[in-house]
């Protein structure tokens, strides 16, 4: 997954500041590599680089990225291999001028078009739909120098999720998010000029009030001091759920809803739905903490923190070779037996995938001394793999797409396990199912998937 | 801060391995730079560098650092400013060979030392206490070859709190608590060997069970397979209290307090002395997180994660040059307007020390609609500098030197503030008050200080 | 200016340690970047980094690129800003496969090449002639997937210096020599495979004997392991002078030529033609050594190395910022007074082109005690830019273009001036004057060339 | 070998870029690591790293070296492993305050020094002879203020070679060369101030046009703007005979005498012992270049370059593992067959160490078509290691240890070989015998040595 971000400044030049710093919120949607590109008043100038954005930037590198208008762009993997070469922004010299493009989301015919495009004879530097995108762009501009008609050609073309910021050499900066809205964008304005944020933390951040979210579909064209925009193509809706469970900070809104708040009406849910008789409700941190503090409020069970995260586990934590001289397990979480000694638990986390984590926080648990482990997680099961933009699994390594709730139960050696309904999460959410994306729940996707 | 590790392997030669794994354990307790050093058979090898374990050492680097006994340090500085040359361990060559040495703590009379050893025509390479101990050391050690006799002559001249880590290039590992017991150490082992480390939390990682904490005074040598131990030399206990507020792991244990326990029962006392009529608790994450879940549960009210860390701050993040242009406190913290607004918040941090941080979290709320703020605090006022290795601010910059409860409280303008008292403090650790060192709640110091 | 080179092994996997042996000795062709692109039996992997072949390969990188097929590339930027993304070999993916390709020489027509491309939507990530080249190409491949015809196509379009070495993902080496063969581009064969090096060194250095250059118009293609070769195209032959008068190494055959016998030539003719009454000798170290050894041979006059040259000034000296603090000639270049005081000197260098050197050697020389100062240069005079690739200056910048050689002589201070006629160069080097670009000294291109 | 700098500013604070230039002048003493101290008005402050002074230091960090004082060092080890930790200039804080010392040569008594030390209690930190001097000199400087006392104390002990630079945080410069005279070492000054250098070319850099070598035995003092100067200790004089046939840049002037017409004098008397007819001179660049010229004019035969020396060959070539793919020679070195075939050579290099490097040149100048190959050596035959410095090789490995001049012939392949006598190469330098020192050419040392 990825985060984009953009500001267009009015009186400043400290674009390389402002995405920094709205990037840096945005950091958990992607830590492999982190980048930033500027428009410097004559040409667009760029730093990108592997690691986080504190890793990649330093003071003079954001000296050096001065200027009015900028977008950034945080990665992890989906498509391309993990090189600089597949970083974003990617920047592209055109008919008109340079023009740079950061991109979250998955694009699902980008190998069709990738084709249709290389046998027109264009040639790709990258692995990245990014690349297909702004190719497709680059095209499009030949004909018209207007943005809207440019993406409505854009857009007929895309299937898939992509929330955008582009900038061009003529100082302008678009925000697009796709007919679908999979994935979340915002705009923020105030006298400093206008912000775009993947999640709404990045307009937090910088004390920006005004602010709304992009509707899908929609093309935000800042130019010359003013902005436009304009539903340019229109799908059903199809927000993905897995934002408001795990993906997205719990202090982001979207939709309209406080993630927050959703994931705790998740816990509550589930508490209904699936109640169990116990002593403590232990979160696996941090995805699993605010649903289980609904769990645990609406059970009226105590809630502890049970299991300690370490919070230095990362992208570069060397694991020992000889798996058997530690479980791996042990470097990321650690159990409290004083906490859970003979005690009946429910552990909640927000959701399942491959079942590897679940199977080993059940065995440590009990190992230092847990009477019984319940799992709830405040979602359903996990059946089908994500085309757009979320990297769970190969249908292969999905623990719940050959096995059902008994049989994962016990897998991973639980004494009971409970999942959310669709029903529950979907309401938890407050938004219709058919305005949601439940794909990997439900093998139902909103757009054509390959086979 | 520090943290120190240490490792005797019987049957292996990754003791840079095991060194890696403990110190990212205790990560938590120093971020500026990284060291480990094995005995490799023959020699001390090390290596050294600015930043965390994660970033210091890539896996050629492990296998490089190959060998039977070693040891580890993480540091964040007190003495000696952040440059490579000052980070540990510490090693030199000596009458007998070659030792190296890592230190948590803080040597009070370590000018007094260092000016005699000059005086004798001793020179210094760094600005540490680690390399005053360690010249102490090589001179003890030209007098006898008996570990516990060198010590004893080193710690009748050291005043002040060391935990050490010590490895020789005969292979021998030691590990030391410092006379008064300020720091936290504690030794394992099991079939693979003997194994140090600051917190218990560095043993729970690489699953040894078999465990205790060092007795102060105590010096253990591990040398040719065999343990041998001496309590070497004895003060009044003096176990620093702020280990158990702030500063270690919650799933340690130390002075066989489970920390996460003394914190919740911080909380639950707080709660009890200053309770508060209010609609929510509210912890600022992560380290008044424990508390506030024993205040919550004591008065019976719900606790909500209205303030929300990024988790990607650190030593790296740089700050815009213009302070202006972003509060820096919403770098760090984001509140939950959905869940705090119209609400009255008891909200519970560990400690304040400045103050700086509360002004800002009780002008952050009010803004994001709290209608009351009280803030609440599980443990006393901090009224007098630390000596002993924790770097908490000159007098001057300590809020609480000068102002009384209710000055503090309109200085960071709250509707109200309360503190732990000392006694309760003192009985949710469970020690008694002669046990604990409290010199900077109290000014009275266990050993004598620096006017 | 830049060198390339390739290889096409048939029995082992080391094309990036062929690579890096060939690429060094062609070193002195660009020092600012390097890059190699093998192909791994499977796809196209590379690496590439600023500064020298020695920089940016380590042991790792190199056993990283393994494959039978690759090429390299070293760079002195003439187009496209000094930053990796010029760097090459670059690399695409086209309409069958990927391909990557490096260039040697400097395409007059790219820009109007560019804006042709890009009207079509094709967008550049590079500022770089190659990455025009790079997407003919592609164009071409589209059509057919011969690549005779494929370069037929893309020739056609070309206007300017090229030698290329291309690999595509089937495993094919295509080598090319642009239609003037104004760059110099060799092949060598021997049982362990196929080999091609901007200059004949880069084959001496892995001891292959066969060889010879490619004609101009030929395109080298090596598939299956077999060698196909075809003259695709034929302009008159432009074979460009300042190879042979200064920028390759002596010890390099060009058009059957060694280079550095056509320097002494030139150093005698120079005698011929412009003898003086001297004491000494004096080559200006190392490009004007040659032509010195030949003109005090001629003259009967002995030579002396007067002016030492230190061996590691280079790209990543810092020049102090107040000038005035050191003469920036004498970091680079220091007389010996023992040898040169009181004799009158005759200074042989290889070409004048700003004038700024000679002048502070005449001014060094006459400080360190010479009593006469005769400037003789193994060239014609510079009057005029080069489109070709060398990056000799702006036509303002050349000190010729605008004075006569007594004009120069009083600029310079010489006690006397001259260069080598035009006749004197054509002759050293026993090419036809109609076989040699000599643009720079008359102005008449073998090309059309931009107003 | 290493080379020393240093400077004493009057006006200006850029003493670190001065260091950078007077060491990047000397940077042929070492090309391992660099380093730069200077006193900052208040304490000393510095950079050490490995590699060449242009790869260590870059623009910020000679701003960040800005002070009236300081002192620099390249290194070559000859003790002490390549590590960061043997890097100079060495620092310590003493009794006084704080020192740092760069040191040029070898202390033969250094092992049994250190052991008196460590005996003592002293503990160190690096393995080489700069701590030992340095502790000696904190030893020495516990008793009195005055260097020339201090220094007469450690002069006493330390026997060996060793010039040195030496600043403290007093703001002092003191300058140091041992009583031989074993290693070069002068002061210059101006307007601007004082500086030091290990070769004159350090000077020569910066303009600075009064100077003086240092005696053997002599300490200069310079503090507060003054200079003082004694002499503190003396022996018999034994200057280094390999500075002058190999070490030093040609364009230094070593005890008065020019090195370039030492060597030219070399080769002069070279042809006058050792004749050979033959059709060309040719020498081994760089190093015999200068003898070849001498040796090629006193026998009236014409000097070719007829091999080519890759000027980028150093410190990080990467030679591949299969040493079969390439001789190594080649990657140096390349012959021009065009000059040489059929010609009967006197190939004139300055010394032979271990041979093989000739015996490698005489075997490629055969297979380029040579017809005879003379090998002419500037000096005599090195039967016996340094102690003083110079890392040639053990007695094992030297060539001319066990094997008589017509055996070495017969070794390397040459059809003769003759080197300079010892006679002709001490009148070729102009100073008596008993002011050389030429241990390793005959085995008997101007010091003792170890067994
Ligand atoms: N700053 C933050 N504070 C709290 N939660 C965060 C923050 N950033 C990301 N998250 C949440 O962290 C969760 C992922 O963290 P965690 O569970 O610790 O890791 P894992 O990906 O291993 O499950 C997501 O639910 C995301 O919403
Ligand atoms: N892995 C961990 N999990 C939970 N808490 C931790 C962990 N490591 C350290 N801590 C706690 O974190 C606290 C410090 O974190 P925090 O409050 O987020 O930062 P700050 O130092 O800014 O107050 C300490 O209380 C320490 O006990
Ligand atoms: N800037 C310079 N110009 C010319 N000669 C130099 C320079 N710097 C060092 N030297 C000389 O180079 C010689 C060593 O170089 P060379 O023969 O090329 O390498 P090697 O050490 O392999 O023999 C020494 O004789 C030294 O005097
Ligand atoms: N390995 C080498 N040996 C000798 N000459 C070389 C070598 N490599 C490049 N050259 C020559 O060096 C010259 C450029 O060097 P030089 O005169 O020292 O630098 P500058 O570019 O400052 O004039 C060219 O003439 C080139 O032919
Ligand atoms: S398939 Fe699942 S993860 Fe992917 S967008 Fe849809 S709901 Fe989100
Ligand atoms: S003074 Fe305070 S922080 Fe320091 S050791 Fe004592 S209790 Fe701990
Ligand atoms: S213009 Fe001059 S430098 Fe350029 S190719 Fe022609 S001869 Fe060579
Ligand atoms: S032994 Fe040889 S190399 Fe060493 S100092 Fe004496 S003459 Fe010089
Ligand atoms: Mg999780
Ligand atoms: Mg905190
Ligand atoms: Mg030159
Ligand atoms: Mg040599």
């Amino acid at each position: 997954m990825c985060g984009v971000s953009g500001c267009y400044l009015l009186k400043e030049n400290e674009a390389g500041v402002y995405n920094y710093l709205i990037l840096h919120a945005n950091q958990h949607r992607g830590q492999e590599s982190a980048g930033i590109c500027v428009y410097d008043g004559l040409r667009l100038v760029g730093k990108k680089g592997m690691g986080l954005v504190t890793e990649v930037f330093d003071r003079p590198d954001l000296r050096k990225l001065s200027g009015p208008v900028g977008i950034g762009h945080v990665r992890y993997s989906t498509t391309g291999a993990s090189e600089l070469v597949n970083a974003q922004p990617f920047k592209v010299g055109y008919s008109k001028g340079e023009l740079a493009l950061a991109h979250n989301g998955d694009i699902v015919n980008s190998e069709e078009l990738r084709r249709e495009l290389v046998s027109d004879g264009h040639a790709f530097v990258s692995e990245t739909d990014s690349e297909v995108i702004a190719r497709l762009l680059a095209v499009a501009l030949t004909e018209t120098d207007d943005m809207f008609e440019a993406f409505e050609d854009v857009m007929e073309r895309l299937v898939g999720s992509y929330s955008l910021t582009v900038i061009t050499s003529h100082g302008d900066l678009i925000a697009v998010r796709d007919p679908w809205g999979f994935r979340p964008l915002c705009l923020g304005w105030d006298e400093r000029g206008f912000f775009v944020s993947s999640e709404t933390v990045g307009l937090d951040v910088l004390g920006v009030e005004e602010r709304r979210e992009l509707e899908r579909g929609e093309v935000v064209w800042i130019r010359e001091g003013d902005v436009e925009s304009k539903v340019v193509r229109r799908e059903r809706k199809a927000v993905c759920m897995f934002e408001f469970v795990y993906f997205a900070r719990p202090d982001s809104i979207i939709e309209g809803r406080c993630v927050y708040e959703c994931r705790k009406c998740m816990g509550k849910r589930l508490a209904e739905e699936a109640p169990v008789e116990c002593d403590l409700v232990v979160p696996v941190p941090d995805s699993g903490r605010t649903a289980a503090l609904g769990y645990a409020e609406s059970l009226g069970v105590p809630m502890e923190e049970g299991l300690i995260k370490n919070r230095y586990v990362g992208r570069t934590f060397i694991m020992p070779e000889q798996e058997e001289r530690v479980r791996s397990i042990r470097v990321k979480l650690n159990p409290i037996r004083e906490v859970i000694k003979g005690c009946s638990l429910a552990v909640v986390d927000d959701s399942i995938v491959r079942g590897n984590t679940s199977r080993q926080i059940v065995e440590m648990l009990r190992d230092a001394g847990a009477r019984e482990v319940h799992m709830r997680i405040a979602s359903p099961p996990v059946v089908s793999p994500c085309y757009y933009g979320i990297d769970m699994a190969t249908k292969e390594e999905l623990i719940a797409a050959d096995l059902d709730v008994p049989e994962i139960c016990e897998k991973i050696s639980a004494d009971s396990l409970a999942y959310l309904s669709l029903e529950g999460l979907v309401e938890s959410i407050r938004l219709k199912k058919r305005e949601l994306c439940v794909g990997c729940l439900t093998g139902e996707y909103p757009t054509p998937v390959p086979e």
